[in-house]
């Protein structure tokens, strides 16, 4: 418990409506901050693994393929491939839940259950294991980015759903149960919780002061890099340390609406921060989802919805405080983790 | 992965509006649940720990008392001290917020800082350090709960706090940073986000059918047990496997209200609770969190506000999913985990 340069404060968020509590007395310095559990210890130097799936040549392991983007001639025979999860949340064999009228198919005053129907699909990066999402080049990780929306396109198509949550676990404690690099959706028959949250606080802000909470860019004190088309910051109420925002410069509600400049562009930037965390924290866990607006929302909400890729190394433990008020302590103030990434060459 | 005796369900709950993802087929068999990392392997056995500040004899190395609960004479000086957080979050010597008008105080549009005011307090459940609060009688996990109580009290006298939150940390993995068994309070100058949710939803759903969404009982299916005042259910939109609440059977409002009898009746099913997470589930880390209503709501707020406990076992890892949706995925239906602690002997 190092002497703080700053006294405790309190930040309510404009895109969740969130308090977080930033408390430098609670941790050592920032720059002290590191994971004691680096996520995949042996990864860039180790062999192909035998046994992984998602390895090329054990393509018929796996569940069906949806799609995969092919390598150029003479390489492995794809570069990435989008595939069902063998072990899904939610069915796409399921019946689609009907659309309930208020108090309909309530099993108590308010609680509602529908059947599991969903899609829940694998985008694997790259065919080899030893590769890391930010060891790709810039093209390839923008090409990780366009099977994201292509993908999203194709579910969007089905009218029972709602909203597509795009994420990605890289770690055993960040959730990750296989070490080859991959992401996941869901594709949900309801809009999630922290959508609407969120929909409804940044909706909240646009009555009161006509702005979209993403569209005003804040303090260049938080803001880590900046490419032609997106911002890259430590948001000014973070709710994890080293937390990154990447957000659109330009106002845009979907993010499957991304087109090959902007996923290129998208590429190289979420390549950096990777990296940045992976150098600054020792590899740590991390999580990272892309924020966007649900399918079908009316005209009238487009103007506050911004959608934006959120990082979260995971690297505090999260305790009865957070679970029960929804409310974060956070050892690190944004400018100073903007200014350590900022400042970090990668 | 082993077979699964029902098929994939989404639950809204009625006091979060939480979706949740029942999906047995992504675990194997609720009874093969098991904490891998024990919260405490040596607690019931260990000697006192010399190190240990909430250890007997070692008062003077804590931050002060604010009062402690005496024991019978001949005994130890003490049975429970609450005292102020030696590294608080929130720091009751800083200057407390001035109430903000909209607009006021804004960072950027719709953010908002304030200096880090507040409560943050610890319980001390025991002087010994090998006694885990449930190996303590019913009438010993009263008088926790009394204090809890009392302290509550002192805390909504002052007028900058607007809610306290209640909670145990047991186990590394579940945020403990010391092993003696002890909980925590945090007076804090906002009503977090979590109470906010928790009150709109209940507001709704007392609209539309003119219940509290927690006075009604459900089903006999997720029963584990019943007091003279309180019900112990597993929720039946449970975010996690195993978590159960506690409820006051009649209708009230704020915890803090608690008399004599019911802390009893409460200390003695909280206990066995416990007792049967640990026993069923390999003494998992957990966290305990208290709901109650923030002070001074309204009177019309009061009949649709329930407070109740809520106990989590740490079981499974958070991943991007459950962090971008706030939907969380439970591989364990509330019917078999009910049925499970009901019929286990403790």
């Amino acid at each position: 418990m190092a002497e703080a340069s700053r006294t405790s404060e309190a930040r309510r968020d404009a895109v969740f409506g969130r308090w977080v509590v930033f408390s430098p007395a609670r941790s050592r310095r920032p720059t002290d901050l590191k994971s004691h559990a680096p996520a995949n210890p042996s990864s860039g130097a180790g062999a192909p693994k035998p046994s992984c799936p998602f390895c090329q040549g054990r393509e018929s392991e796996c569940a069906p393929e949806i799609f995969r983007v092919p390598a150029p001639p003479d390489a492995s025979p794809w570069r990435i491939r989008v595939i069902e999860n063998l072990y899904p949340a939610l069915r796409r064999d399921a019946e689609p839940p009907e659309e309930a009228g208020e108090g309909e198919g309530e099993a108590a005053p308010g609680e509602r259950a529908v059947v599991g129907f969903g899609f829940h699909d694998v985008v694997i990066e790259t065919p080899r294991h030893d590769v890391r999402l930010w060891d790709l080049d810039a093209a390839g990780v923008g090409d990780v980015v366009l099977a994201y929306a292509r993908r999203v396109q194709q579910l969007m198509e089905h009218p029972a759903v709602k909203y597509v949550q795009v994420f990605k676990n890289h770690g055993a404690s960040a959730g990750a149960s296989m070490a080859h690099s991959h992401s996941q959706m869901l594709g949900t028959p309801f809009v999630p919780p922290s959508v609407t949250t969120r929909l409804n606080c940044m909706k909240e802000v646009f009555k009161r002061l006509g702005k979209c909470s993403l569209c005003e860019f804040q303090s260049k004190d938080i803001l880590v890099s900046e490419t032609h088309n997106f911002s890259a910051i430590v948001p000014f109420a973070a709710s994890y340390p080293f937390e990154i925002w990447i957000i659109p410069r330009q106002h845009s509600s979907y993010f499957h609406e991304i087109d090959k400049d902007m996923a290129l562009d998208l590429g190289s930037l979420l390549r950096t921060m990777l990296a940045k965390l992976s150098k600054q924290l020792n590899d740590p866990p991390f999580n990272f989802m892309i924020h966007t607006a649900p399918f079908g929302v009316s005209s009238s909400c487009l103007p506050y919805t911004h959608w934006f890729l959120q990082i979260v190394p995971q690297l505090s433990v999260i305790g009865g405080f957070e679970i029960g008020s929804g409310c974060y302590i956070n050892p690190v103030f944004p400018e100073d983790a903007a200014k350590i990434l900022r400042e970090l060459d990668c």
